[in-house]
């Protein structure tokens, strides 16, 4: 899968990730009153809206963009209504021709992290039939579990050529409270990304592992030496535009060889329509400014490299 | 909500909490023909088969416990279907009067956490109303990210009255390989226990917090450090019976006010009458092998305190 992601990026030559990530606030009210007017104010009604929004934007953006990446939580917060919207949502880009990463950091205990891995990356046995029930092609992963917790996710890679990220080094502002303490005087996220590349030996697609990480675009000092720890790990990259990572912030999440990091960004690219720069776009034409906003988040990325 | 569980661990003389964690391959053959009679082998067969495996346990074994964790894992890989059997669990266990521990091990940068918590424990706004999607009392929680990605499943707790278990020591084989290494001389687990502490001050009720705590009754030796390092902070137990941690290996999660835990068993409960000890119920009465296996459980435990 991960040879797929570089495919497309060479294609688009954008390696970037639009974050799917709908904030009701950040949909216009125009997409919202038809979803009201036909569903309520309900659940339902929510779900509509996002999956609105979704597809104009995935329509307006498709051909730019190599990947997408739903955040599962603003889907699983409107409960099965919402997930309806995220199960449309991944299976929409994946005809597209999108790569879908499904930002869901799950992880548990093996027995449980199998189940996670059968319902995003693999197929769910019921008698003699077999269902693939949130199909993405990479899921996010949270490592605090140790290896027995991650393995099934690797497994999974495995049989049905899927990816994931392992969280690393995360964007948000006290990820060093556990992340960067010092364990024989190295941060724990270096522990981590050795567990990574351990993890991704065995999963190997040409020069890059199907097990990636998540390093954030906020640290570049630590993406810095995280690149060259992991040489063969790809990164995906938060962090990048509203969270206030810069293009200046990326270039150490790059290998030599312009591979290694796809970065996301969600708000800057799904609400570009609300900042000064994309106002002229106006909210009815909501999609058109992500595009533009895609078109110069690539250009200044492939600006840096 | 810590108070609440205390009362009904109080009524049941149980500090126990039935892990309904259903597999398909826990479940008797007359309840999935049955399911995928109706509803072929599907997904939403097999949601119809966990349901009414889980509400025949939940029947038979309702007056004796306090509370309940259903895993989420193993309902989301069934997709919406599953995700459908989960919701009604939760339902028909808050019906009864049982405190729910949502098993999702949730944990992501703050906004995304919001969301989250917004769907497991609190309520969502759509238009001029709100909704509760996953409506459980308590949901585990992953600390990776640190105290922004925790403090909106603490403000949840305080404006619902709710509560979180975060992890701090799991119960799997390989939690040590990060949790256990050393920081300034002292394990992570222990400094994600003091973080525990703090978020905990401020959703005080009574004696304990309604920010507690993942222990595992695997590693008897770290909850009795635990245990003295966090007094007014409430243990979730996994790990017991099928995991194999014993009655003996409990003793140290309690505080000498015979509260402080509350353990978990799954399979050893949920799929009781696949064990000797039950067998003589057969597959028909699963449901009373679980009402045994309860019995026994607190027996077990009482014994011990």
């Amino acid at each position: 899968m991960i040879k797929r992601l570089m495919e497309q990026i060479d294609k688009t030559k954008a390696p970037i990730c639009v974050g799917l990530d709908p904030m009701l606030s950040y949909i216009p009210e125009h997409v919202t009153r038809k979803a009201f007017d036909e569903f309520g104010e309900t659940l339902a009604g929510a779900a509509e809206a996002i999956w609105q929004f979704n597809k104009e934007i995935i329509d307006c953006t498709w051909d730019l963009i190599p990947s997408v990446k739903p955040q599962i939580a603003m889907y699983e917060q409107f409960g099965i209504e919402g997930l309806k919207a995220y199960q449309k949502t991944v299976d929409y880009c994946r005809e597209k021709g999108l790569v879908v990463i499904g930002d869901a950091k799950r992880g548990d205990i093996g027995s449980t992290s199998a189940a996670y891995a059968a319902g995003h990356l693999g197929k769910v046995k019921v008698g003699k039939h077999s269902y693939a029930a949130f199909d993405t092609d990479f899921l996010t992963v949270n490592p605090y579990l140790g290896t027995d917790g991650v393995k099934p996710f690797v497994d999974a890679c495995k049989e049905n050529d899927k990816g994931i990220f392992v969280l690393v080094k995360t964007s948000n502002p006290s990820s060093g409270e556990f992340q960067d303490r010092l364990i024989d005087g190295r941060p724990l996220y270096e522990l981590v990304a050795e567990k990574v590349v351990e993890w991704g030996q065995e999963v190997m697609e040409g020069d890059y592992s199907n097990v990636g990480a998540v390093v954030g675009a906020t640290y570049p000092e630590m993406s810095r030496i995280l690149r060259k720890l992991m040489p063969h790990t790809y990164f995906l990259v938060p962090g990048y535009g509203a969270q206030g990572g810069t293009a200046e912030d990326l270039k150490y999440c790059f290998n030599e060889d312009g591979f290694g990091a796809v970065v996301n960004s969600s708000r800057g690219i799904i609400a570009a329509y609300k900042k000064d720069a994309y106002a002229k776009f106006g909210p009815e034409h909501f999609g058109d400014a992500s595009r533009q906003a895609v078109i110069d988040m690539a250009e200044d990325i492939r600006r840096v490299l």
